[in-house]
């Protein structure tokens, strides 16, 4: 997406340790007509498929899946952090290692809101070794819900999680795929065939 | 806001502690049309007011708090929850109590995006004790902004966070004050006079 593309290069910061800031519209300060714009495109990607739910994780994904969900008309799910495993055994729940934070979450929704009628659109802000990913789609089977689409914003192409999820067959489609970048030069190299 | 009270008489459920769960359309599942009828009624309350950012707290604000940015075509900042006090001088930190999870956190905005030229509307999905509402009026006057309203879409009007607002002369809107409410019978009495 080129609109996307051009926002990276002229706000993201590129950091040591494979790090890519993009706070001032993405995941902090929030640039909701960009993301508005972010969410039409996943909607123009995924027309046709039965979609009747988004399900995100909170909480940098809630603000680009609140827009895709408007978008389909759809309810929006989004999958709570806790460390308190604190199971009713009305929660789907599964385990995630956020790197970002180091440490271990567990993550849980509510079987009240997933259910295996349901066809899910998946959404997050960032993809890059897929832990989260994996745990959203971990809940999704758990619940028995068809997932019908995996739409990320920004991949980081150089880590194994979009590899790895295409490999298995979902249906991801990320609008930025970064394929290598460079913390001295700022460089951001974009993968070709992305949208 | 009748169409806000009248769901919650549907679909909130009242528990013991004056737990008002709304789960199944404001913070686990989120009902977009609603959320955006919500910021529409926001934007009416605080039209002609100057103001140029939204200001809310990761994560069951976030949701509301993009929609309402959305109709005010402004920018969202959304506060984080931090439990790792690194603070490297370039964020407006506060530290609130928060009874639902029972910790304390400490809640971070960047210095790069809020300033003493702002003007800014605090939106929130809760008003209870109001301590995460002071955190986010103390980073705001911390960092010199205006705040031009405060947006709440359900106030537990009978704790005692809105009227301490409300007596330091906030510009407080709730679109539904909940004056009691009742987890043996289910019962929820709002207040008249709130929009």
């Amino acid at each position: 997406m080129e609109l996307l593309r051009q926002r990276i290069l002229k706000d993201g910061v590129v950091r040591p340790g494979s790090v890519l800031k993009v706070d001032s519209f993405l995941n902090h300060q929030i640039d909701v007509e960009l993301l508005d714009a972010i969410a039409a495109e996943f909607e123009r990607i995924y027309a046709g498929k039965p979609i009747n739910k988004v399900l995100t994780i909170e909480a940098s994904g809630i603000a680009v899946a609140c827009f895709v969900a408007r978008h389909f008309s759809v309810p929006l799910v989004f999958a709570k952090k806790t460390q308190s495993i604190n199971l009713e055994g009305d929660s789907y729940s599964t385990r995630i290692e956020s790197y970002t934070h180091g440490r271990i979450f567990d993550v849980i929704v509510s079987k009240k809101y997933l259910c295996s009628e349901d066809h899910i659109l998946i959404v997050d802000d960032f993809l890059a070794n897929g832990c989260a990913l994996e745990g959203l789609i971990d809940i999704a089977e758990k619940a028995g819900a068809s997932i019908e689409g995996i739409g990320i914003v920004i991949e980081k192409g150089f880590q194994r999680g979009g590899l790895s999820l295409r490999e298995q067959g979902y249906p991801l489609s990320s609008l930025a795929i970064i394929d290598s970048m460079d913390a001295e030069t700022g460089e951001i190299v974009f993968r070709r065939d992305a949208r």
